[in-house]
């Protein structure tokens, strides 16, 4: 574990500095849970109070909270402190594990599949036909990547993944454990004599564009024909259903366990809070904000905001919500 | 890639071909993204004004609709568009990624299972202790299949999917990625001194019918004793929940991130939507219907369709969300 | 199969015989499906009518139940059924399949890690730099373990399950099948131009306590800095979320499709119904018990039951709905 001064941390965040500690900083930490080589944060005044209960010989402070460092202790205050945290969670980053190999000699990569430099590929993985993947993507152990299938540059797959044939994945990707590409969507249509069901071939695919990160056992299924397609810097949460033939635009946030019913369409910078679920062959226009837990059953007007099962105007859904609430207590 | 004339294509669903195009087939599209090498499909009025713009030399039309095709430009009538769509979906239809072995020297299958005719099992994938595999099914690549498990015939299972030991699985079945068969049921009871939780033994299995397919990333939890069951012809779509001790007739659907929370039974021809759940030991007779996002806390009558959360009869709830949209204006 | 006789089954469980058999038994099973050579249970006097229909030479019943065990069969009354039931499903417990080696051949094992006494690593099975696993632990095949990460002693991770670099786990617990372990937190902040979003590094950890189960396809993800913890005891099912920097304590159980979205805490002994979901930053105090369905937005006091969606008071939800449903019905 490397340690650095107070000194050397504010060079990073580029702060003004408080008092001053002899204490080197290994680690940032919650001010509850703090020793005095940890770092800590105060972005909000309710928080302040802790400061001086707390063991963390230093802290990052939003400049407009007002409290002194104490003995042997050090402020850093900034303009932002979200930003600064960001700076200092990347400069103590440990970094993702370093696999030995380019390629372990337990994966098993088909002759014409097409590595790029710097791939690395760890045990037990699968990479099947004609399969491409850019420079510098490492692919954890046991992942399964299908037939013709392209993975761009500086992805991450983590371990679990598995990608079916012909998805084709853009630059910068990170896929966490578990996570299912190109699956059938879930199509059938009555059986001739009415008593069961026929699946419908789901021969399409899914593309997913450049600094999309998907979540832990997130599901994206392929189209039924055409594509399942997911826009540059979009970021998917946990346990994640996209169904077949959905559309997702540009910086799009899809929280745990929301959903997408099948050939919906998400303008760019939607944001779907968590265990929303969205009926299939609707349309979310850019800049729309679905609340957690809501269930939307119609097209959305750009820069709504919606809430509520069924959802409807988040205004009007809160008005609801209160007046039912009256309405129990007179019953 | 193949390319095929209209005539060839027509040969497959048997219509009534309007004007004629030059231009070769190779993949159906959607009329917006659609080129002179595509064929597109309109079942439905909306969509017959998008057929101008469009770049597709063919369509396959509903012949309700009256357009004319244009130059060097063709459309099939036919009496059924879904049908006839997923006929060129078939046709269209490149397959599953092809294995090159028929056990990869990588799998590690024990020396007592029984493997039919034609079965091929991929990189990586483990068959434990006396578990049997029936004719012709395929086994993809990062798959476990625990001890004593029966795998019928012409089935599929996906990459990452684990079949725990003692399942029974019929003929024709499909199990996308990454789904879990057979874990232990959430079953505990208080400890003697009241302060923790002691598990309950989950010795049972899970038989699963003919043609059932299983979405990715879902769950079939084993019976704490007998057995969870689902039924001939079963659809389940991604990301869903199946108890243990519950069982399902034949030819239900449940879609995306719907649950069933454990000795459930649900009737033939069921229907659960997205996101729906089942309160445990309630029955759903056959035919019924569940709306999206249903919470459903008692038994369903034969053909009744519930919907809301707590779930009642579709139109009750339909007025009662009518009558609190009211409310919310009202305060 | 091995096959007991009643006083064989009776030693185990201390009740009073009435009637006799001569049957061997070689398993429970439900009274409807149940053969002469099984166990059956009747906890509950609605399932007493099933007894004389029933094909199972021997019942546990409930003391307070008062039936006749009928020709050739016998009932053994007991005081607590579902604990006789417990300790019959023990009894009968075929166990988890055997690996026959130690270590198998095909997992890959950094030579770095720290092996337990009777640790069993499965096929195909991947351990990570300086891990450690303590004596009796168990790992199925395709199992992901990455570096520094700490598993303690006689635990069970089963088939497919990731966990990801320095997660901390205790003794005795049970991680089932596609179990994401230790993903990134779900962190973003707006990119300096406004127009994408740039990803906030989640160098924290998991650290998860002893006696703790977790379900199939479920995902606990790390911290963004600091832990996400799981304290001794508690009990996750399926497909279960829990953000990063949540910290549960002792004895907890989350059902099915629940979710935590990110730093929430809960106190010993909270109860979350299937499909509830809760807010980021909310704290539920210990014995908060959650309803099915629910969408908790705010803090909860030690011991209260909350419902609904928006969640409150369980009673006055329960009014609400009541006051629902004659305003729909006026409509």
């Amino acid at each position: 574990m490397k340690s650095f001064t107070i000194a050397d941390i504010n060079a990073v965040i580029n702060g003004v500095i408080l008092g001053n500690t002899s204490n080197e900083i290994t680690a940032p930490e919650q001010l509850e849970k703090a020793t005095k080589h940890n770092i800590s944060f105060i972005g909000n005044r309710k928080y302040a109070k802790l400061w001086p209960l707390s063991k963390a010989s230093v802290a990052v402070i939003d400049e407009k909270i007002e409290i002194q460092p104490g003995d042997n202790r050090a402020l850093i205050k900034v303009k932002c402190a979200d930003l600064a945290m960001a700076q200092i969670l990347e400069f103590f980053n440990p970094g993702n594990p370093i696999l030995e190999d380019e390629i372990h000699p337990s994966a098993v990569v088909h002759a014409t599949a097409i590595l790029g430099k710097n791939v690395q590929i760890g045990a037990n993985v699968y990479i099947g036909k004609n399969v491409s993947i850019g420079d510098g993507t490492i692919i954890y152990p046991n992942v399964t990547v299908m037939d013709d299938s392209v993975i761009g540059m500086a992805c991450v797959i983590w371990s679990g993944t598995v990608i079916r044939e012909r998805t084709q994945i853009g630059h910068q990707c990170i896929f966490h454990t578990n996570v299912s590409i190109g699956a059938d969507g879930f199509g059938f249509r009555p059986s001739p004599d009415g008593r069961g069901l026929v699946k419908i071939p789901q021969i399409g695919n899914v593309v997913i564009g450049n600094g999309v990160e998907i979540g832990a056992n997130s599901c994206v299924d392929r189209g039924k024909f055409s594509s399942t397609i997911i826009g540059d810097g979009t970021k998917i949460d946990n346990l994640v259903q996209i169904g077949h033939n959905s559309v997702l635009g540009r910086s799009c946030i899809m929280a745990g366990h929301s959903g997408l019913a099948g050939s919906v369409t998400l303008g760019d910078g939607v944001i779907i809070g968590g265990s929303a679920s969205i009926k299939d062959h609707t349309t979310l226009h850019s800049g729309v904000t679905v609340g957690a837990g809501s269930g939307v059953m119609g097209d959305v007007q750009a820069g709504k905001t919606v809430l509520g099962y069924p959802a409807c105007d988040s205004r009007d859904m809160l008005k609801q919500w209160v007046a039912l609430r009256k309405l129990g207590k007179g019953a």
